[in-house]
């Protein structure tokens, strides 16, 4: 009985973190991580301001959280593109084409995830994500080498370069977002020739 | 006289501005922007802290000041290697290896300065920058199009994804410096090729 209780308990905890989780990246998705307070997101779960002090300790924690579930997605995206059977060449330009359609579908989050001055933890987690994209690239671009696809003397270096470009590239385009599709092939065919391959067009 | 007391004044002012500037970038370059301190570049002029903040408002403003006059100096030295009077590619070589060739010069300094989680202030002032960057090379980018030298539909576009590539890809060797000669001559070509264009090795 007691045991019970207490995985009722956590499972109420855990649902609670979830809603305002929601809550608080729903904010983010509409205004940005300005829009976010702690505050906004009592009024929009319809919760205590207190209670979300009990489970997030500080705006920049609630920050972190919304950043890292967000881009939690994103480079589950990118892992899956990058993971399916077909060449490396192929691999890694539908990860790239699939990373920046997303960001189209949902410009202004895309923004606000990949640019928007916030505060030094979501810089921290920013500078984290980037490393993990990072080793998913160079993994397939160290494959694209094997395979004779790529030239490239240092993938992990190649990679870092792919992901910078791809974040930056998107900025000014996500603020205004006009013709996206010929960006993406751009994007794609940029990545492909920089690392020594030409896109079949 | 009273216009000679003022100009004396203002050059004081000026003077004490520039030296809390030089204590303040001193303190960033042996140990980040999480070493800097109102406190400490006190201690380091030889000034009184109440001074620093007479000059200064807080923290974030004197960070904000030391990023700006540095990535200053930067963005000159790639103007400068912009403008030379020689073929687009060549140019464009060059200020990518200049920029990296300073940034290895000082890498401490150069991760700082690119990537150091430091606050909203800094992260705006480094958005600004990228686009400085952006707008430079999109010009010699566009120049090289139509010199057919270069292949890109969008110099803005391809302009940004190159600043972030030589962001992104130097942040982990920065950390490690080993052969940066290598990476540097790796991060030419990667840059060239992705502009449809085959550096002569």
């Amino acid at each position: 009985m007691a045991y019970r209780e207490t995985q009722q308990v956590l499972d109420r905890k855990q649902a609670r973190h979830q809603s305002l989780l929601r809550s608080a990246e729903a904010l983010v998705r509409d205004g940005g991580f300005a829009a976010l307070t702690m505050q906004a997101v009592a009024n929009s779960s319809g919760m205590a301001v207190g209670t979300v002090y009990r489970y997030f300790p500080n705006k920049e924690a609630l920050a972190a959280a919304v950043f890292q579930s967000a881009t939690e997605r994103e480079v589950a995206a990118v892992e899956e593109a990058l993971g399916r059977r077909a060449p490396p060449a192929e691999r890694l330009a539908d990860a790239v084409r699939n990373f920046a359609e997303r960001a189209f579908a949902a410009p202004e989050f895309a923004w606000a995830l990949i640019a928007e001055p916030v505060d030094s933890s979501v810089d921290r987690a920013r500078l984290r994500y980037r490393q993990r994209y990072t080793e998913l690239f160079a993994a397939v671009i160290d494959e694209g080498v094997r395979a004779g696809q790529f030239v490239s003397r240092y993938p992990s270096f190649a990679a870092a370069a792919l992901v910078g470009a791809m974040a930056e590239s998107l900025l000014g385009p996500l603020k205004h977002p006009e013709q996206p599709q010929l960006l993406i092939a751009e994007l794609e065919s940029l990545c492909l020739r920089a690392l020594g391959h030409s896109k079949l067009d």
